[in-house]
Formats: structure tokens, sequence, C-alpha cells
């Protein structure tokens, strides 16, 4: 099942300077081999699902090795059996329609 | 690794009457042991990391074997090393604080 | 317009113990007379759009006066216009149908 | 109130194809004249609360005078008031500790 995902991993309890946090999910999944996009309220992934969801429960484990003591995530996952789709495709569909408006 | 999670589970492609698919992620979750409650908005899991997000996928492949072409999925996941806490806990801390104010 | 919401509002910068924070919320939340309920993942809140909205960004305001310096919110929003619709009328739907599943 | 949100608009009962309504919200973003950023899974907003809310309510009310019966959004909001950011820093600032890892 392939899906597209996107994770928002935010860190308790070590203050308000989290950008060293993100950085080490962000080469969790540059070692995963999965399609990943950071942008400014989270990050984009698209994969295997297992191989999503093993990144993610990476990430919390990774975090809390850190120090982090508390963890609050939130995930949307998307799956469809219509047809194949990427994080590419849904972003170019909406751009192309935009186009000329 | 505890979690305490939120599924928000919306199959998108068979109208607006949901609450069928709602019922099968529930059945899920009723045969996984976890403990969970529904509320208006998602369905609350708490439980060992590994179980609740395997109930998480059977849900969608539920779903996609049900007919529904393409779900929608917002997952909340909280996970703690300091202490234990059960979703009892958290609404327990804040209802005692709340009395008498 | 009519909302069915959920609020999940998140302090950062104040070390691991929030429930304080949560009660501020629903102590504006039930000055505001919307309906609510609070549970482990956020609080439910249902009623018109601009009143909803209004407490949301009352708590955010609060919260910072309290001396947060940073939120992290996340809301979810449903709308309909097919038919009206409570928080309770959404559990209900579901119940019904899981009985003698 | 300054804020770093997140819409991720979702029409029900419209079938699968959902681009001409993401459409319609960039639409609406655009005259707003916030500035924005469209993704795979929603579309970041920065700007004064006001106008960032009131964009997001005005992508409710135009969906539904499109002919869409029901709308689920979820809506990340980010505040703080120790210092000012933006998208771009958020974004910026992880990419800067990634540089040599």
């Amino acid at each position: 099942m392939y899906v597209i995902a996107e994770f928002t991993i935010i860190p308790l309890g070590v203050g308000l300077s989290l950008s060293q946090y993100v950085v080490k999910c962000e080469q969790i999944l540059r070692e995963s081999g999965l399609k990943y996009e950071l942008h400014a309220n989270g990050t984009n992934v698209e994969g295997d699902w297992e191989a999503v969801f093993t990144a993610l429960k990476l990430c919390h484990e990774s975090l809390h090795v850190m120090g982090v003591p508390r963890i609050h995530s939130e995930i949307k996952a998307g799956t469809r059996i219509d047809r194949a789709q990427s994080m590419n495709n849904k972003v170019a569909s909406v751009q192309e329609k935009l186009k000329g408006t």
C-alpha cells in the first residue's frame, strides 16, 4: 500500500529551538531512501506504508534518545486504489488548473 | 514505546454517509484488544506503538476492501519517556484542576 | 455557518505539565456558551463559525498573556449544508450501527 | 497576532477529483494578499490572525456555494511572542543545520 504522508513532529520539554530535532528526522528520512520534502509546517513523505511508518517510529525513538522527554506528532496519511498518485502529481494538477485563472 | 493516539479516517469517493466505515474501524480496534474511545472528531487509541499502527493500517486496508477508493487519515501520536500516562490520566488531570474554578 | 470543530492547543517552551493551559481554554469555552467536550487528544467544540474561531483566538491570546512564548494548535473544522448535524449525532450514528455486530 | 498556518481542506460528497476545489482556495488566498505556498498535503499561509482565518472561512463558504455539501478541514496555527518568524525562516533554519551533515 502506497501512502502520501505528512509528519509534523513536535518535541516538548526542550525549549523553543526545535530545528535540531527536525534535522534529526530529515536525516532519518534521507537514510530511509523515501521521497520527502520539508516545508514550513512539516515534512511530506511518500512511499510504501511500512517504510513510511517505520521512519516515523524511528523519529520518535531517536528524539527520545536525544533527551526529548515528550513528543507530540501529527501525521496525515493518504492512500488510494483507483490510480497511482505522487506528491508531484498532486501539486502539478492544481498548478495546471491555476494557469490562466 | 507506548503511544496515546487519535485516528480520524476519512473515506473519499463514497458519498456523505461515512458511519459504516467508522463502524468497521471500531470493530478492528475492538478485536485489537487496544484501549480506544470514539468521539465526535475521531477515535482515541492507546497502547504499544506497533499494535496501534498495525490497527491503523488494517483500517486503511479494510476500507479499501469495502470499496473505498481513496482515504485521508489524520493521526495524532503522543509518546513520553518521563513518566507513564494514559488517556484517562490526561483528562482527569484537567478536570481536577477545573473543579472550583 | 455551523461548525463541528476540534482544538488541540500545545504550549511550547513551558515544560511538560500542560494541564493548567488546557484548563484556561476550558474556562474560555465555558464562558463562550458554546457546546464543548474535553477528550484525551483535544477538545471538541460546536457552534457558529465566528463564535468557535473567536474562542480559539482567545485561547491563543490568553495563553500568551500567561507567559507561553510559542503555541502550536491543530484545529479540525467540519461544515455541511446538506443537513444539520451535532457532535452527539455523529457518535450516536456509529454506536447505533455497532450494536449487534 | 501573527500566525503561520496550514490549511488542508477536504471536500466530501463530490467524488475523487478535488483539484478544482483546491484551485478555488488558492484563488481566495491570492486575492487575500496573504503569503501562501501550496504543497502536497495542504497550503501554508502566513499573516495576521484575522486575515488568515477570514480566508479559511471564505474557502468553506465558497466551496459550499460551488455545491460541496460537506467539508472537512484541518488547520495548523502557530503563534509566538518571543520573536518574529516567517515560513521561510523555519525552513531555512533547518536547511542551514542540515548542510554538512
